[in-house]
């Protein structure tokens, strides 16, 4: 039988990390290219622990259904967080979801039809732009300054294209590690509240701070309600688990409490139980500390590494957080293209191209260090040098 | 700040379930409203175990991302579930859900444009109505003979209104408890080959038979691949887990794979882990018979207890599995009106109103028997009697 799919279909495609993942499960294959935390740093006992407490406690609610919004013990907790960061939140701006993922896929959800327009960053974080596109979205994008935000082309394409989402992760941002200035948060968030676009915040990496200062988030600066935040414990706990937030308006939270009754009713309530246990009971903040002691090695080592097998023709983002590198190499390579010989010579990234919205071809790569060990970070960055023929 | 959303946000509406709901946690109210399992049913031990096993296993990739598919292992499992039911099926039809709420959500998002028709039951299961809602169907229904299909009119629908899905839940349907015969099934598989119409089986209850023939399901008997199978483990395990799965074709499968990417990457690797540890190590048959036993003891009394209290006036249906009775009132009674004066009397229900997708006016009511206890089922309908002033 032939099916006929929606129109939304065409515009969803096969994300292109999944089949570069595909590449990364052959055997001896150095992976720079998941976004994965490293599984050693999983903190497996506590976690055992509080999924023990909190099903061996006699109370079978943990297993019963739950509300959409959230465990409130749990929502209060993250307002708690949240206060603490600087975001005015209590529990009613804080809605549970299965990871930041969902959390674009609901705001989506409610604000886009199809052909309105997201403003993003260029590079962008890949799941987003698929979220995105599933929704039919079209994307505009203003120019970045290896990172940073050139204001008055921020400012012009929002009058130009007028879109109905602003779309950032200005902390360590995944792809490229690089992080807005203070000065440029403000303006972003009195630039959202002057034109009233909704911004959604990303901020997956906050917490994995290497040094440089802690930077306010842009939810923390707009004095109106037009940033929606979104957190997840993927990094600071563990992404199998599947759990994020998003602190917003209660208007929001409302909206997003009807859809996501008829996506899938409510996030796993024994997750959200064991989580408060985990939170409340175990040093989270230690927990995340060790975190940062090892990635900040893992990225000090690469840095190092790419500087010695690079001397001369590429150059590279040196991120103060987060867990990627953004390689460009000279004009004229391209890293799609360059993807099988890595391949072959068993090492893995992911090409720049896949971070446009648009499909630029580019000469970048996203390397992950945050996965692999120190002698796979030394082993894989001279065999990517060597089949760049660079050195 | 006001805030435009899109176009489909006005089609969603709060659940009146939802809002209902908030009458029930009232003190003292005895609910018939809810779907909930019965929470002194769970497998509370056995659960814990699992995780515990899992946790305790040394194996970090239990917190680690997974594929979107679903854990292979416990993909295998299912599909042997399936196929001792009769369904063909591999590892390579199965598709893990977050409850198979999302599976409508996915299934939805596959192939609903706005304006699309489903084609379902009038009265049909209230979440499925407001997922479909929610991407801008219409919604054609055919007659139904207290749950039985009228074929002919079933027939004539398809060609007049061709539907791009059809939805059923063809055994011990929630909200009315009836079940399709043999037959009938039988001319659902062929009538949606012949018209090569998707059709969705959802099927939350299938395991919770009382008495009568074990009936085999649509997809079984379905020649072709448009039949889509809905399975869950709320009702079987707990629904606070949130885990079901879809069975389908592979290449509704692949597509499913790229819709869920951008809704939530994937579902909990360790409730899947769990899960697949629960259904190999414990005897999930043995405690599916005890939830029967239960249930079974509940809805007799329930039928019992509404031939003392409504000795004449109402009817309702008397189903040989699931969790649910349907009451009709004599015409002229308005369930949805009198509601108030039912939790005035510390009683509630939902009112049929909300179970037909195009808002028809109605008599019925849902009675839910799985989690009531013995006491509240006695104490409860004699206070709806009262109410009523039928007796």
């Amino acid at each position: 039988m032939m099916h006929v799919y929606a129109d939304r279909v065409n515009h969803m495609e096969n994300s292109a990390i999944r089949e570069i993942l595909k590449v990364t499960e052959q055997p001896n294959v150095i992976s720079f290219a998941g976004g994965l935390p490293a599984p050693e740093l999983f903190p497996l006992t506590d976690i055992r622990e509080s999924y023990d407490r909190v099903l061996g406690a006699g109370d079978p609610s943990v297993l019963q259904y739950g509300t959409t919004e959230g465990y409130l013990p749990l929502r209060e907790e993250i307002a708690a967080q949240m206060r603490a960061k600087g975001i005015k939140a209590e529990a009613d701006n804080i809605f549970l979801t299965n990871g930041s993922q969902q959390g674009l896929d609901l705001i989506a959800k409610l604000f886009l039809n199809p052909g309105d327009v997201v403003l993003l960053q260029n590079p962008s974080y890949l799941g987003a732009i698929q979220t995105f596109r599933s929704y039919q979205a079209n994307f505009k994008s203003f120019l970045t300054n290896e990172g940073g935000i050139n204001l008055p082309d921020l400012e012009s394409s929002i009058k130009q294209h007028g879109p109905k989402l602003i779309y950032l992760a200005p902390t360590y941002q995944n792809p490229t590690g690089t992080t807005f200035t203070l000065e440029e948060r403000q303006a972003v968030a009195r630039l959202a509240s002057q034109y009233g676009i909704p911004l959604i915040e990303d901020d997956p990496y906050g917490e994995l701070r290497y040094e440089g200062p802690i930077l306010p988030s842009i939810k923390s600066l707009a004095a109106e309600d037009e940033v929606i935040y979104l957190g997840t414990f993927s990094k600071t706990l563990a992404p199998g688990l599947r759990l994020g937030w998003i602190v917003a308006d209660q208007k929001i939270i409302a909206k997003l409490t009807v859809a996501k009754q008829g996506t899938d009713l409510h996030t796993s309530t024994l997750l959200q139980r064991a989580t408060h246990y985990y939170l409340t009971h175990f040093s989270a903040a230690e927990h995340v500390e060790k975190i940062r002691q090892t990635y900040k090695l893992r990225r000090d080592l690469m840095l190092q590494e790419l500087k010695f097998a690079f001397p001369t023709q590429a150059r590279w983002t040196e991120p103060t957080g987060g867990m990627f590198i953004w390689l460009t190499l000279p004009e004229g390579y391209d890293t799609d293209q360059l993807l099988p010989r890595a391949a072959a010579a068993k090492v893995a990234y992911v090409p720049g191209i896949h971070f446009f919205a648009n499909g630029e071809s580019n000469s970048s790569m996203r390397l992950n260090f945050s996965n692999p060990t120190p002698e796979q970070i030394k082993q894989g960055i001279n065999r990517l040098a060597a089949i760049m023929k660079v050195n």
